[in-house]
């Protein structure tokens, strides 16, 4: 009795890419919908409604440099829906509210940049990426695990430092320590910054709890660039070395 | 087995205000919760939770020469609320989603301005607004009739225009010539402009269905002055006047 499937593009913590037009074909053939949540592909990825075979599909402007409160759902000619926001006439009824036309246009215009950059950025964000890997695997060696797939997309890495003797690592601290030196980094999800458990998508990924705590996002943007790869590895490098030396020597 | 009473505080179409505390106290004996949409009435009107005995106050910056974009919801603490959009926990899981930091701020300055400067522009509006009533019953004389009470807010004016031999007035059609020549209006909500019915607020108050047809909302702004009201009682007397004559040839 399904009747929607509603699924990211690409996940927001390891930057893996679901394979949406092998999920499209399965809905199809059951007679169900398919909305997915587009937010990290748009302006990233080549985004084809048709080629994905979504019939809804949503994205917000912030994430490809656009203006925050401002985003966009797709919705298939023909498809059913009913308004979630009442209020009135606004949008053909499909949304109540005071347009924001300064947002729209403005997320109009961020996407065709983006867009119109896509190869370049693209190009030059996936050899950050990889110089960033490299740089950590360097420094951790081979006890470093990377939880972005080898195929996920260009702006995600997420580690997990190793732990030795049952040592542990505090993610809430190591944030709080590089927060301090300057990189702005996460180890969930943005929307659950604050939270002290770790990661639900590193434990679904049956990292271990510990090993799941001593892990980091990092996100590369548009206008990272060779320096900032360069002082990430070696800062981060520096501030997890001392704080699992620390732990070790504390048990 | 009311729970919630929800009332505008003052209404979009005519500028009257509704006498909250007394509401709040039959509200209160009731045991029932009070929102306001207190849209029209922020950064014109003192606004204070505690002397209106609302338990939610909703807001919108736009309507404050703030951003669009962004509004406010006040909750009583202790009242009794469930989040409307789920998601992430942000809002301290009041409402999912990624701030609109820059529209916050915008909202907060915005609405510091306009309190600061809340008293002149009232006396500056309530003048202009008595202006554009003197000059519009200066060219229609008795027929036309004020939709607006006598102790409505300072920002709006609302007439019927006199319709005589049964004659018609195009609403629509008016709102265009008046476009055309710059100025700006509405003959009902904002919210359903391009609806081809008349004000369900006119014909609520009684006006009869042609004359609520042949009605006009002309809204004052801070940045409105005395040029912009010679000029629209000048272009509405000389408009509605030529589109009643037509119609009175025409019939």
């Amino acid at each position: 009795r399904t009747v929607l499937v509603s699924l990211m593009h690409v996940n927001n913590e390891t930057g893996s890419v679901n394979d949406l037009p092998a999920i499209a074909r399965v809905c199809q053939d059951h007679g169900v919908l398919l909305h997915t949540d587009a937010v990290q592909a748009v302006g990233k990825l080549p985004v084809n409604v048709d080629t994905l075979g979504v019939d809804f599909l949503s994205m917000s402007a912030h994430k490809f440099h656009g203006p925050k409160g401002i985003g966009a759902l797709y919705v298939r000619a023909g498809s059913n829906w009913s308004p979630w926001m009442l209020g009135g006439s606004q949008e053909r009824n499909r949304r109540g509210g005071t347009l924001n036309v300064p947002g729209i246009v403005g997320m109009a215009t961020a996407l065709e940049l983006a867009v119109d950059e896509m190869q370049q950025t693209a190009e030059r964000m996936n050899s950050f990426k990889l110089e960033l890997m490299r740089g950590l695997s360097e420094i951790f060696g081979q006890g470093i695990r990377f939880n972005n797939p080898p195929d996920g997309l260009f702006n995600i890495v997420n580690c997990s430092f190793p732990l030795e003797n049952e040592g542990t690592l505090d993610g809430e601290m190591l944030l709080l320590n590089l927060d301090i030196e300057g990189i702005c980094c996460s180890n969930g999800s943005a929307c659950t910054s604050g939270a002290i458990e770790p990661s639900h998508v590193l434990l679904a990924l049956g990292v271990p709890y510990e090993t799941a705590r001593a892990s980091l996002r990092l996100s590369l943007g548009k206008f990272t660039n060779e320096d900032d790869i360069r002082y990430t590895v070696e800062t981060v490098g520096k501030i997890v070395t001392r704080m699992t030396r620390k732990s070790k020597t504390q048990s």
